[in-house]
């Protein structure tokens, strides 16, 4: 049966090898969908016969069919035939193989297009659980390693500039505050995306006696959704869905950065694992942060995709257009591509060296501590800050001239600057004790940090 | 005093023209922060007092003075000047007029960083709830235009082909649920990005005794933030913001193209009216849908800053970079973009005519009752599904060859196709008894559509 | 041999499946580039005989070799293996089985980065002829309908608003015109790129004898690139080449959206052919124009290409970095998918039916020729234009009060308005007429229009 | 007069604010056109006198009044009043108070869609121009700076890893080599936009006997546009245009973030100027190259700007379309935002100081010399390059396994990995002997960097 014959026999001439090209979606798109495919069709199947718009018999056939074509996908022995055009139709081709005339019965009071869309929801559902769990993953590893770094100083940058001790415990756990908040985001999706279009058909419903609640629960979707016009028409859940993954890759990307940074010789903060490394075919010396550089660069995928999605919508009249056909092949790419991404995130991180005296040693370079003299200034002094910091600045710029620290200046220069600087400015001069004293909420103390740990 | 000597003194050379220019954010920016920068800023110092940071007096003349440029700023008396390169600075400035000395101390435990991001979560919280309020409005302008218009017939599409009678209140409920997704989007985006940076100084948190839980409470945010680094640095917030207006922007876009179809003469379903139309300086019989299309094109503008952000964003280290100075404005320019565009379609559809007639004309052209006919064939010969699409095709192939519409058609002509088709066919062939039919949940029956309503 | 291997014995770990799977590029990603690299490895091994690098024996089985592997991927019996990672390495383990160890030698003088870049500029070079064929092939199909229809009249429009006749030839021929630009934006993308980087080596050049000159005058580029870092380093050829794929995707979207809609039965001044529209499965009526929407749609595969590599490229530092991989997957998928949407366009337009007298009729509605009783009046009775506008406005709206089209207006009725009007006036009311006036250089007279199709 | 008459008296009701606010393109970029315009409408009464079309007495005053304009406008005194939408409303109002009615022939054999278009173009071509001086003068100083330092030696990186040592001169002029290529594309762009759309009205041409050669010529565009419909509805040439923008940009991100990289401690490469850096409000030590970040950051709106005009440009039909007149305002922000960000690197490195110490040590970390001991295999030992390859790995992993640098492994030591090494090694064992050993052509050695300086 050819796909002419499939569009109702009316059409006289073939189907161009360019329009078939460009028509169909490639067979391991189509192979994704299938198991929510029959997960939908089972629904839609029993619910049919329940109110008896099949009969039993019918009914039992079909369930029976389809449970065998379950086997064939999860066997990898389903045949997929690309002249069928998509996965619906060679799972309706299937049926029939195998139950003959009644499979045609299914199709009542559905339409290809709540069908589609049905399916491609609930692996979107499946979706945002599978990146919550891998974000979900790449946090534990990130924790794991905090935990053995609480006091581990390094420093904290502005402008990439060095600017304040911090905790590199503080610093992996800013990321997994950023990543909380990228698993909240699936969450929001999942749950507002969690309606059933079944039932919705072509795109104004059905006159067959049906019950959309019953296949909605059946489904486990929260409810049917409300408007068959809207069911079949709107993919404002697919580009939230790609927003998100395209949130959660920049704060991706971000990490990668600083893990290349940290890798180069003129930092050697951390060393990547020879798992995550690779070589050079010239420069047999080189050991490459390929993937933290491959994470950094898939970042151009999910944003591309986003795009890619939203130039698709853009100004589309009601309902379906064709234009939709290429929803899914764009996600399940920008998916698998994050998906990749916090894996290769989470192996880095699972077998990385951190170097402390690397870090430790930075720290006493760039007057990390200046913020630490203007506040006790302020503290001690009773100094506006404004001129504490004014104070600061001109004893920084003493200290540079000199090519010291500023622990190493002494007191006579500092109190040459400001006379009523006393021993006691040495106290917070270090860069130890400047992490220990930032115990604010939410602060890089040791003690602030175990508590985010908590 | 000059910029340069802002920075504390230790600056030799100038600031170079191009500098200026490339640095300073425009006034219209920083003004649009200055109410938030102020409530941020009253918050700060009651804390610093009742903390015993600063004394009671300095406490009370600050709070005094913030008092005094409030009326200022609401007068739009305030002294904004270019050379204090922020609104921040210029807030600071102004208080130091107004009060002397003391101003200096209400920077005391707090940096730009924290005082910016304050300033813009306070007023990304509130653009949340604009935007939810236009959206609110809209949807209730289209709801009332659809109560209308419940039994108005018109052709619901697919491929833009017309396919099945809809209810034309059916049609614009669509977009009423779109735009309730889009309402919800914003108060997850809401939720999410109201929790207090304040306090986190410029990255690692301060040794000062504040107490963070108690300027977010007066500030009415949920929480403080619970890492001082990402505090500072993330903007996740501000991405999720511009991607859920470029999807309200998306959908909007939709409903622009179909006001731009309906309003042409090969359609005429609707007129819009004097206010939202505009004349051509040539054509003088020209109603040009401009309202309409400048909503469609704006969508340039919400994507445009969708990718603005994610691009700043990229492999962007931790902690503040100067690149995120930039966030603001391509924020409130997208902000007004779709305020914008909310306004102008509320506009439109609050004074639109329906032309019920070519909506109904347009209805008995185009075979729109075919699915009828095969659902005919299928409840009353219990054919598969299968089966009746394939006699249905060959009646309509049959209609078409004639140039008739399917009620035209004889019973002989049809019978030719189907032997077992009786007169009752033609009960189901008349455009509104097909909308009447579609009674399942969600479908375009007026019962269901009044179900809509409520 | 195992991929640790390759890289040179250092690497003590293994490496992770993650890692490969965010390292491998699709093998079909690999094998497109295959006789890039081996044309790129023949003009680099003779030139290194020439230059007495290697061994005159070792050379000739190198190119011995790499003819075997020629003729094995032109018989689609080259042994592609993921495990050694691209085409590069799958082609010298290759030659090593076939030749020996003097397969070693080819990669003499010779880096990865500089082998790569230089096969992915010839398949550029080859894409942008491609492109440039499909373009033409495209404008010929429609410059042959356009000369068919000179003098087909119909609605010009601006809005979406009828405005003024033209003839459907000169409609055509705008997106000739467009055509033409895109095709040479294709000719300048090509000659920009058309230079060697082979020789450059991994980033620095190399200290062996090389001869550059020769393998660029070989490969036929125009001229070795000047700067070994930027030739290994630089992709804004590729964001060039994506640029121009989206400019001429973007018209064909335009062109698209136009089909679509004089699909519709609202216009009907199209009918697509069989091979390019597809029925529904639920309404047999539907004559979807699939095609067109499909090539509508892809528009945001290519935006989405080009956001994709800008932002893998942005703040990219010198010289190759890991993030460059994705470039070839980036590219091929926009390459394949504007091919397509060029063929699938030519496609329809080959053997679409056009509707003459729905054309027409639609001139005859809409005041289309309101222009051309103000331009009347300006010509005839010596009117400033905007007075001339002003009487028009008039007139229309007369017109359109009294549900008439202008040359329907009494003579009195339009001397009412303005009393010097004579009977002349209606010798330019008809559409036809309007058509036949516009002969100024590029407008619209079927004069004018068989001047362009020269 | 009001905006109402200004459509020609047959609109009734007003015009909403709303609409008001979303209709008028802002002052500022109208006021950018003005010069523009005034110049396209010189040249077309000019040409109206000569063709007869209008007499010369009101050709004449019309000239005089557009000179007064001319005048205005330059000093400073043009009455710009928003409630005439745009800028050519506005002159043509203000014409017509200074001269009376003789300004309405002005618009004779014109349309407001190729007045603008034509204006747009020119200010387009003038655009480009500006582009190419900036990126001449930023390449000018990049060749100064590379002049001084043709013999200064810093690492080489791929993957930021340092590879091999090269010439700071060669790293400098890489960029050279990218920006000619961008002004390559300002120029392509020039050159393909340079076409006149003037006379092609509305959009389908004038029955007044107009000259658009002559027009053409005047305004010293190659030649007028071929097709009227193309002429007012195209803006492929604001898409390329921004196209090539971004890609600029693209490039200035790459070298402003490696300013950024080497202004920090860890690299210590550079020492940016006072006037390019600036201070931070809480830690005095800062010299944060504010400057580069902001360029860095900028790059969004390039790319937010190309997004923007491709989606508005997706799938709109001809002619010309309300969405269109955004082009403006898009277009010069991203102008504005590109020459800022030429200016400032210009700026940046017109008063940079280069640490050579410090790059000098960072070559004598990292074993840059490892592929010059590999080369040097190859060529004395004869040993096919894979196993050269081989040996350095093992030489290498040695060398780091001790904490050494390759030369100051012993002899003996090599020897043990490969018996036949000689003494002769350490000559090509020091970074410089690297640098002056890659003499091919646009390789690194100072010999070729000075050839690529002239």
């Amino acid at each position: 049966m050819s796909s002419n014959e499939l569009w109702g026999g009316r059409f006289q001439g073939g189907v161009a090898a360019v329009m078939q090209a460009i028509n169909n979606s490639p067979a391991w798109v189509q192979l994704r969908l299938a198991p929510y495919d029959v997960q939908g069709s089972i629904a839609h199947a029993n619910m049919l016969m329940t109110q008896g718009i099949i009969s039993d018999a019918d009914g039992l056939l079909i369930l029976q069919g389809l449970q065998e074509i379950v086997g064939e996908l999860m066997g990898g022995k389903f045949p997929y035939r690309a002249e069928y055009e998509d996965i619906h139709m060679n799972i309706e081709m299937r049926l029939r193989e195998l139950i003959g005339d009644a499979a045609g019965r299914l199709h009542t009071a559905r339409s290809r297009n709540d069908q589609v869309i049905t399916a491609f929801r609930l692996w979107l559902r499946a979706a945002c659980e599978d990146v919550s769990d891998s974000i979900a993953d790449l946090q534990n590893i990130l924790r794991t390693l905090a935990a053995q770094h609480v006091e581990t100083i390094m420093p904290g940058c502005t402008h990439l500039q060095p600017a304040q001790p911090v905790s590199f415990a503080h610093h992996l756990l800013a990321y997994v505050e950023m990543l909380a908040r990228d698993a909240a985001r699936m969450q929001d999706c999942q749950n507002r995306l969690n309606e059933s279009p079944l039932g919705a058909a072509a795109l104004a419903g059905t006159p067959f006696p049906i019950d959309r609640a019953a296949t909605a629960k059946s489904l486990e979707f929260a409810r049917p959704m409300a408007n068959s016009l809207d069911a079949v028409s709107s993919r404002d859940m697919v580009i939230e869905f790609l927003a998100a993954l395209a949130i959660c890759g920049t704060h991706l990307s971000r990490l990668a950065e600083e893990l290349i940074l940290w890798s180069t010789p003129a930092y050697g903060f951390v060393r990547l694992s020879d798992a995550f490394s690779t070589g050079s075919s010239i420069m047999p010396q080189k050991r490459n942060p390929d993937a933290a550089e491959l994470i950094r660069g898939y970042t151009g995928r999910l944003n591309g995709a986003l795009v890619n999605m939203l130039t698709v919508m853009k100004a589309l009249p009601l309902a379906y257009n064709k234009d939709l056909q290429d929803d899914k092949e764009i996600t399940f790419q920008a998916f698998d591509a994050l998906m990749l991404m916090l894996a290769a995130m989470a192996g880095m991180f699972s077998d990385i060296t951190i170097n402390k005296e690397k870090m430790a040693a930075a720290c006493s370079q760039g007057f990390l501590t200046s913020t630490d003299l203007a506040d006790w200034l302020v503290m001690h002094l009773n100094m506006p800050f404004r001129d504490a910091h004014h104070v600061t600045g001109k004893i920084v710029a003493l200290a540079e001239g000199e090519g010291k620290q500023l622990h190493e200046l002494s007191l006579a220069q500092m109190q040459a600057v400001h006379a009523e600087i006393t021993n006691d400015i040495f106290h917070v001069l270090a860069p130890l004790s400047s992490l220990n004293s930032r115990t604010s909420f939410g602060g890089t103390a040791p003690s602030q940090v175990r508590e985010q740990l908590k």
